[in-house]
């Protein structure tokens, strides 16, 4: 029952590259308003902007031994994303587990849990999404999986998905559609800077998206 | 029954300017600690002040037309106050309205609700207070109302009245009062003077005060 | 039933301060996972870390009073440790208390509650953890004691512990432990330089900590 | 600045009944929606239905002193609307206190924060909507006021405005809108029979309100 | 992007009815522990138990527009799923749905939000498990899908999957796992009765399922 | 460090059961408002009451292995208080082990976490009072210990310290002071008679507690 995935498949690098700097808001609105993870999912430091392919962890609360065995899976580019299998708070990674997935090319860690010793992740600009801050530690008696599908923060995540993540918290791209979502977020930029500039000069958004006759219709009185 | 007030009064500017310079802790107190708004408000940033008159808006969860209209009716030193009417972490506002506000003057947002782009809002210096940060977007399918009394955060704001904000949270002054909360603001300012150097020096605040006779008499015992 | 507690024992200021260099989640660890308080109690700023011996404080809900009664307690080297009587959000302390605070060789706050003035706290560079950021004033007219033993944020506090606090939240140690926990806190630093070390070369924590064949016997599969 | 208004006016006590008959959602349903307290003020027992003119009461947290000025105010028919002013949990309310409630012909009780001696209250059949049960006591040491408006869990309560309250949470009506609400209501409840007849009977609903066809527009798939 | 599958497959009726027998705790047991939804989600009358097939739904917050739409696709023996695409408490769900549902062999509802006219739907004895009650009515603007995979209370759940609910909670089984699920339930549940017979004739658990020597061998002391 | 103290002393059963007499409220009242344990504690059914010896259990989260070992030390009278070492909800405690419990004597559960098999616990008239229902299973994997003093739900808990629960919740008395305490809850209880009789004819609690003076003193105005 409890299992190790070996061989996933990711994602081509470029698109998730691209993603990237498309940043969670447009890319969460590209994909039709799906796949963003609940808003109490925080980055410990801001600024921090990323995207990476999803190594996943489902992990008993207050355990994490699967942790060490799924940085055993990471390949250059990946991130890790526990999911606790019942609620909890403990902090079940810190700056010698940051140190192992940094050497081997691990981008950060989304967690519907703990984390510590965030004064040495932000030093080692080693990103992190959780649901709180915790020096808590965790035990390593249990078996959990690596790399099978699970509900993070409310949100199902396969291995390979892509977790887009920065400021405004976290969103997970299905690995098929990465391509497609990719397509409808970079036009979706491109069509911004427009509205950008526009609005900038003093339009009404009234007018530049034509919504005047619309709210009258609907029954908007101005008084 | 959804209706938009165009001509709502406001505080006179340098009365709104000078209650921004005494801060939400000192203002809630010249006001007899009323008008504080619940403190899951938190700044999206840290340092921001402000005070400025409030142009409210009553929206439907999950729906942020409103605020396009709302926009509209901004003037010169205007803050928005979006209060949904039921609980709701979604995303009503992000870049490209901050936009559209500053264009006309606009100088924040408090929203009981969720707030996206924060990044971009940060480098921008638009100042939002928030219930939330979340990515998550919304529709433009229901009508609410602008420029209405709405209770936000668990306060009362009519159109016109003033809101201060710093890092330590909301308050409102109402429109009315704002002359005579000013002048009590000031006057605790220049006491406090006096009190802070006082403490500096090493002075107890139990002798500040005059507390030792009052605490005996209430029955504290020193052991 | 109102007491203030005026000779206490207090750890040896060598021992605090070599705990407060081990930071949170070493002494943590080193005294066997005990003492820490719960994961909502957040620093106003990050960065600061310290060690203190507590002054403690039991108050009323919205009740200050006690605060300037314990101020007169501290020594230099001091932090006081509030919990209120039932849960409350209130601003109880602000830069006028941190002030006098300052002025009596007090080091910091661990609050159960609220605090204010929070801009002025962190260029004052005055720490403080607490539930909560509000400028909700407070009254003095019940009393409480201090210098008592009190519950705060789940953990049991005496005057005279030592408080342990940075960016990962809060941790108790016993005075009566000081001396062990710091050895072991010591100890556990020294083999965790060596532990970074070998993980940053690309060492696996499963090879490192010998968990693969325990990994086996309680049934994991690789598939 | 403590007050109590004595002389308030009330709605027509036939009125109040009735919208009592109609209950919380058909209520607030026939007014557009407006005026629900949050959904976390829950009754006290279940199967309690009523409608009564409010008694306001602004309280400091952990103090009931109030609670007893305001049951001199109390006419046959009135509930008391008591609201913090910040957040408590701490039990205001027991049955002594809802024996002279009764004794005045008081119908209950509408509290943003504690209740307490739940077991005496239920045999009483005194209802009450509370956000906690807690049987922490409070303290009579700091003024409020009585008949004052005031914000109870998210809405604004003016002295005399009829409270409905059942098993689905606290409504509040103006006072002066209770006539043309109660019209409504009833209107509403005429037509909701006609409604559950044709359901029960197999009807859809996607017919009954003729659904179908803008779906359709709207671009819903049947696949 | 907005559908309704029509065509789902079921489990069969008669594993259903008997997986209801076991219960939550036993069948959540009896699959690995896995798939119970989130602690949150409590029935509205106490004593209810069923197990129902999943008809899902996937709707946008405060908009209910889709259930009327699900009703039509529901079977005898059918439980609506309602998770909505960002947190919402509204009363999506009434007594006249309920009816609806009724005369439909629909079984009940589960929902990741709130319902309203609870003290007509215990009169009906028609079951809902929900994160909260409300009279918040809902709007019928903006589509979502029936019968696509939802994470409903931290759980994905599959349009005909079974929903296990009673007092304890929801769990959800897999349809092509109902089967091989309902066997380990039911020998768990045979092998219970023999446990609960030597436990209340006075065995000690640690005797039953032998656990002083592995007690000793881990170290614990008895002093 | 993980350990288990057989021999503890408990208070005089006649002094529990007296205690259990006056209830929660009027024990809280009568030690001083100390002791209450926090709201959030709740019963799983309605109409419990009672006093107990505790026997304390510090368990790991979701971990259960330690209740087995507890109820070996349960003897006539006593009553269960598990204090997880971190947040946790899980369900530690079910039927089997309320069959346990009856058949030494047990009394019932007091669990700062999660509780199942709620139905059969309520049938079996078995109380618990807890922070959450929930089917999620444990493992038995760590040590924790028994007979030590934890803290629950925010207070401090000795081994056979004496429980006092019921509806308001959950108080706890110290061995030490369990006679003392008696003493006062019966005066109080004799004392409230009266005034529960005054209240009921009608005179006020202004009068009947003489604060119409003191409420003019402090500054309160009739209007």
């Amino acid at each position: 029952m409890n299992i190790v995935v070996q061989n996933i498949e990711r994602a081509d690098p470029a698109v998730i590259a691209a993603l990237g700097q498309c940043g969670v808001a447009t890319v969460h609105e590209a994909q039709g308003r799906k796949g963003l993870l609940a808003a109490y999912m925080r980055p410990i430091y801001r600024g921090a902007r990323l995207a990476a392919s999803a190594v996943t962890i489902s992990a008993p609360p207050g355990d994490n031994w699967m942790v060490h065995v799924a940085i055993e899976q990471v390949q250059d580019g990946d991130i890790l994303v526990l999911a606790p299998t019942s609620p909890c708070e403990d902090g079940y990674f810190g700056d010698l587990l940051a140190t192992s997935m940094q050497a081997r090319g691990g981008r950060g860690l989304i967690i519907d849990a703990g984390v510590r010793d965030v004064r040495d992740l932000t030093e080692m600009q080693f990103p992190v999404w959780s649901k709180t801050i915790s020096a808590q530690g965790t035990v390593k008696e249990t078996l959990g999986s690596v790399n099978v599908p699970v509900v993070c923060a409310g949100e199902l995540i396969n291995p390979g998905d892509i977790m887009i993540a920065d400021d405004d918290g976290v969103c997970v791209v299905r690995r098929e559609e990465a391509e497609a979502v990719l397509a409808k977020a970079q036009a979706r930029e491109a069509n911004e800077e427009d509205k950008r500039r526009r609005l900038a000069a003093g339009e009404f958004g009234l007018d530049l998206y034509n919504m005047r006759e619309r709210l009258i219709d609907k029954g908007l009185k101005y008084v």
